[in-house]
């Protein structure tokens, strides 16, 4: 098993427009991407392009969003997490499971339409971890 | 202003070892570079290439260094910054500056031999951000 590229880096935000607006002035307004609900995930989301991956800017949706934890300890916002890119998310989840990785919930479709799951921080050296099936381009 | 390319992801460790050994797994042994002190920023630090940029590992150096405090808030590790590129370090620092953003001590000399500098991370939405001018290549 060999990871691919860094997709992005998922930062939490208590304001999704602010970020957004922030991420604008730093990266250029055509980087910021509109925002996405994913309701059944408990975030709302945009992508800010960088010239080599993206920032995911995570502002919580609903009670139960995962995010008011992480913004209750980090109320700025801060990183919340890192998504590499797999060719096959099966076997790369097989793979945790061998390995005793700790996978958090099933695998289910990312913000960019292709299989994800997540590992827990503590067997990822404290980082929270998204792997993700890579796109397919052409 | 605009950001350049994310030169690394910055990820505080309590054990360089361990890190580098996990992320050799994860990423290949190749990716993984040497280690490197650098004692008047008290890190001992390694770079992980990844296809699209690289990680930066850092582990604490020295009684004073600054990753004790993050490691004691955060004992298994994590994301600690985001560094991006910028043509001209002077024409960035006094942009942050005219920005009214808190700059973190002088420009000095960061990993990769050209200069550095960091902006705290209350003025950029929770992530503490290093600004670094681009290595010349060619």
């Amino acid at each position: 098993m060999k990871l691919g590229r860094l997709n992005h880096i998922g930062i939490a935000v208590p304001s999704l427009a602010e970020a957004a607006a922030r991420h604008a002035q730093l990266h250029g307004a055509e980087a910021v991407g509109a925002p996405i609900e994913m309701a059944e995930q408990g975030v709302r989301l945009c992508f800010v392009d960088l010239p080599n991956g993206q920032i995911e800017l995570l502002e919580p949706l609903g009670a139960l969003s995962p995010i008011h934890g992480f913004l209750a300890r980090n109320p700025a916002g801060g990183q919340h997490h890192l998504c590499y890119e797999v060719p096959a998310i099966e076997a790369a989840h097989d793979w945790f499971v061998e390995q005793g990785a700790r996978i958090l919930g099933p695998i289910r479709t990312g913000a960019h339409g292709t299989p994800i799951f997540f590992i827990h921080p503590k067997d990822m050296g404290g980082v929270l971890t998204e792997i993700m099936e890579a796109p397919r381009h052409g």
